[in-house]
């Protein structure tokens, strides 16, 4: 952190779990650090450790260069920084929104910064807030890579790694989307496997092991399958699609024979039959990108 | 492989990709190894290789005490088996059924067996084709657990790891039936995603290495959540299921924002507003097991 001079400062508006994770990080890295909760009462223990509690949004901005937000989503940060008063305050400085939502409302805010001098990153965080402060964090960034560049020694406060993705302002929430998009997914899955082996006198302890060793498994499929989806070339070999709808509808029957909602492994079985009625039986089941982004 | 005899044999049925790299393992230690296949012709580079091709299934039983079958399914594996002359030439002869289906099919199949004098193991393979006769590989085995030991020394040539997880014959295919569940869940997320950032101008081999990332992230969730499930308590702290489905809304408008299927996603999302709307909304994400297993 030698880095950080002594005037690096920031505000952190929004102090749930995560914006408590991140005022707490940058605390501990020394940043002179402003906090400021919509609903108060939430920075006893951050003030405790040295933050600066402010009365209202605009006395929070007011007190730092850069103003890190973190709130539900845009609906909320929105609330926040579109009052005159904030919007007034925040001129000339920059924000940094890792709020979490879709690329539209991070390019809406960009063009609402721009229009009244402030300015503007959007980013993601991509790790749990246990992460956060140390090695593990993932953070992405996008916006004018200069304006990162200047306030980089201080987002290194937050621990991990910090990559700028592009100029694009929803690019970190594109990446944001399409990796909770595999994340929320996947736990969904899990889920489901856990009824299913519950019913069937499986503890998910017992599980658990065998799980992440399938962790292992997606890695592998997932750097081998996007090498096909970008060339648009699927070889299948090995393993067709016809296999994969083969395997869903196992889990279907075992699942629906216990009483347990297939709602979803019913539908992604669909998108495998329709590559198979297409004439791809024998395209690896990544083919499902193509029936769904319409290539 | 010095515990393997000279007189080591194994047939195997079924010359499917698994079933080719089963008997080329098989080969590479050294064991007599007997092929045979439904459909002719998928044996010339295993017999180039010293295999013994069978004219017919019934002669490629009696060729071996044990006799591992990969086939697509347990229709297949009963059509080969459950022939008259075939059920003959098993009697006394132990059968370990690596094709993949249901609990019930491989119960069934232990039932058939018992009633015929054919000593029966039902397992399951967990990794990729390239896996076997590798470290990496990962087999799942139940039934009787000294049958187990007994052809455990022709099993290693498999490579990887072989985990006998209990008498009951429906285990394996249980483990099996939830671990695929995961994955191909998890795939057709990875898939969902690569379209969304497909549309957003990201390549799949960009978001990749991030994805595998996410990966990471699934093990730490797995290990965490599995706990909780057994407990029936909660805690969702930092990561309440009300977050998750917010997240979950947010892909689903950016992904129909672009005209792309959210089916699956929606079907999650529905799952997760049932535990919120039954006032769990503080739990943790993972509570969607109770709604799914009418705990």
């Amino acid at each position: 952190m030698s880095s950080l001079s002594e005037q690096s400062a920031v505000t952190v508006l929004g102090l749930g779990p995560m914006g408590q994770a991140l005022a707490s990080a940058f605390l501990n890295a020394g940043v002179r650090t402003t906090v400021w909760n919509r609903t108060p009462g939430k920075d006893g223990a951050l003030t405790a450790r040295g933050a600066i509690s402010a009365q209202s949004a605009e006395e929070a901005v007011a007190a730092s260069e850069l103003v890190v937000v973190c709130v539900v989503n845009y609906d909320a940060s929105d609330a926040i920084l579109r009052r005159d008063a904030v919007t007034e305050a925040l001129q000339g400085r920059t924000v940094v929104n890792l709020t979490a939502d879709t690329p539209d409302r991070a390019r809406d805010t960009a063009a609402w910064a721009a229009e009244h001098g402030i300015r503007y990153l959007d980013g993601a965080i991509m790790t749990p807030t246990i992460t956060i402060g140390t090695p593990n964090a993932v953070f992405i960034h996008s916006g004018p890579e200069a304006l990162f560049q200047e306030h980089r020694p201080v987002l290194d406060a937050l621990g991990g790694t910090h990559t700028h993705l592009g100029e694009d302002i929803g690019r970190a929430a594109a990446y944001d989307i399409a990796l909770l998009d595999i994340f929320w997914t996947a736990m969904t899955g899990y889920a489901h496997a856990l009824a299913v082996a519950r019913a069937e006198g499986i503890s998910a302890q017992e599980l658990a092991p065998f799980a992440k060793g399938i962790g292992a498994v997606l890695s592998l499929s997932i750097e081998q399958d996007a090498k096909e989806v970008d060339s648009g070339r699927y070889s299948g070999e090995g393993n067709p699609i016809t296999s994969a709808a083969s395997s869903m509808a196992h889990i279907v029957h075992a699942s629906e024979a216990h009483g347990i909602d297939a709602g979803v492994m019913r539908a992604a079985e669909g998108l495998a039959r329709r590559v198979i009625g297409l004439g791809h039986g024998t395209d690896g089941f990544i083919r499902i990108v193509d029936i769904l982004g319409r290539r």
